[in-house]
């Protein structure tokens, strides 16, 4: 294994500490925690937003906390979630009277411990907590680590658009009705060109021979639906675009997510983008909002996600929104991009 | 290989397309002579700045076209110079009568190009054009494609704090120095886990051993200094910030910019950046600027570099006046991030 990293063991935290010294107008980090927090003080009345998972998916959760998006994102160790202490922590720190929504990724072991972390919550401090799941992969039915769908990129869109709804200063009913509903109209699909190495394991977590290309991929290597031959873009672009366009709801125009693994250089991205806006503008989709980088990555995997999400005029609103995160930012200027 | 790309022969073309449909109120695109342009109405009397080169190194330098950087970027084919026509093309679509620098990496093909379409420019429309050729690689002296040192990361930072100068309404003579000082005052290293794989080749451009790491390695995967057994980050990090230190001129507080070559994780980007502060901290070397992403990168090579630029006031000033481009982008509340 040949990684960039001092020891499997404390990567996280190593990372962690950089984290902050790197933004820290935008973030403050508590290491014990390790919990991503906003350096900026407390709004009382404001919906507070906590998200959090396994690391390894970098920039999501921590990338993406700040103004106009999450309040505090819980790092677990890579590929695992965090634990119940951790989440309560997060909890505690950014709870502002208005509750807490959390935003959890579909995967059983996250899923457990943001639950038990609601009812310390509540044990503790009385703290209203409301819990969305994200399952926006249409790949698979159930997989490896997961009862129904997984949570995979449009996870990142539920954090944007559910946060600008908080920073406006909705309820927390509301703002979960939001989160509720991008989830709802959100589908995705990913492929994988290599595996992905974990290292705690120090191997791939999977082969994929020299011409193959691994359809439905998960954010941790999970198996998808089936393994292709290696083809062009387009045609590939197809292929994730068919089952995503068959189960998207709705009508009228969508957002785009062009989403890198972690290894897929953004040349190739911007080629995967251009080759799915053409194929839905021939099935008369029309791309109103886009985004094209790595926001929900697998380490060290190459390949790609396609996301979309049915708008509508709210949304469409809440996405425009100023944020202002390390990996997200855009101000009241810079609508459409 | 394996590739997200449609076609070798077209993946600039591919990608430049939706670039711009990305970006419309930042950049537009010229598809013609694969120039990536500012979006915004030309402001008379400002110095323009021109920089470009092989493709594979994004988001440099298309991906830093926009307010507070460059005016125009010139994009070749894969690890190829853009030819005079092109930059030339550039020119006359910038040129607002108060000169053209242009920011030209130090590889014989781009030094030529630039240099013919200098002399293009004048003889056409009498315009001014000075060049500044970037050369802050400290790991060989003359190397595969170049007399003298190699311009790598450090671009990055020339084309941001002259880009800055000239917003400012700074004269030819003047954004030239500048760039010239940030060259001088920059020194960089990189290593590569991986090599990379250049689409019309189809096959990586070097082997590497299980655990070997290439230790001053270039952006188009040419040889370094040498290779060695992978070892922890804290461990790479000194190996690569020996030889820059014994460079680097001045006193003071430094920027440090931690730049991956394209397919390394950000997880792993930050745990470098840890160690590499924490060495020059035991060094008495103060970084009171940083960067850490992928910036000059080199398709789907693994890896990373080290920057240190010798900061002084006025270029410190400069690198925290607002920039807004698709890969660097922050506003006067920004600085010190």
């Amino acid at each position: 294994m040949k990684k960039l990293i001092d020891s499997p063991d404390t990567v996280v935290a190593d990372a962690l500490e950089r984290m902050a010294l790197a933004h820290p107008r935008t973030l403050r980090v508590d290491l014990d925690n390790r919990l991503v927090l906003r350096a900026e003080p407390k709004e009382q009345g404001k919906v507070a937003l906590v998200s959090g998972g396994g690391s390894g998916h970098e920039p999501l959760h921590g990338g993406f906390v700040g103004h106009g998006m999450l309040d505090a994102a819980a790092a677990g160790e890579v590929f695992t979630s965090p634990v119940p202490d951790q989440i309560q922590a997060a909890t505690a720190a950014v709870d502002r009277g208005a509750g807490v929504l959390y935003i959890v990724k579909n995967y059983t072991g996250d899923i457990m411990n943001f639950e038990m972390a609601a009812e310390l919550a509540d044990a503790e401090s009385g703290t209203a907590v409301r819990t969305v799941i994200t399952n926006d992969d249409v790949a698979v039915q159930d997989s490896t680590y997961t009862a129904g769908r997984r949570g995979v990129a449009g996870t990142a869109l539920v954090e944007k658009i559910a946060g600008a709804a908080a920073e406006e200063g909705r309820s927390l009913d509301e703002v979960t009705e939001i989160a509720e509903r991008v989830n709802a109209r959100t589908r995705s699909m990913g492929l994988a060109l290599t595996p992905v190495t974990v290292p705690a394991n120090g191997k791939p977590s999977f082969e994929l021979g020299e011409d193959e290309v691994e359809i439905g991929i998960g954010i941790h290597g999970e198996p998808g639906r089936r393994r292709e031959t290696i083809a062009p873009a387009s045609d590939l672009a197809r292929t994730l675009l068919d089952p995503i366009l068959e189960e998207l709801p709705g009508e009228g125009p969508v957002l785009l997510l062009v989403n890198g693994m972690g290894a897929t250089p953004l040349l190739e991205l911007y080629v995967l983008a251009r080759d799915a806006s053409r194929i839905l503008a021939e099935h008369g989709v029309e791309v109103s909002r886009h985004l094209v980088g790595n926001y929900v990555t697998s380490l060290d995997m190459a390949g790609a996600s396609l996301t979309l999400l049915r708008l509508d005029e709210e949304l469409t609103r809440l996405w425009d929104a100023p944020v202002h995160t390390p990996a997200l930012r855009w101000d009241e200027n810079d609508t459409k991009e």
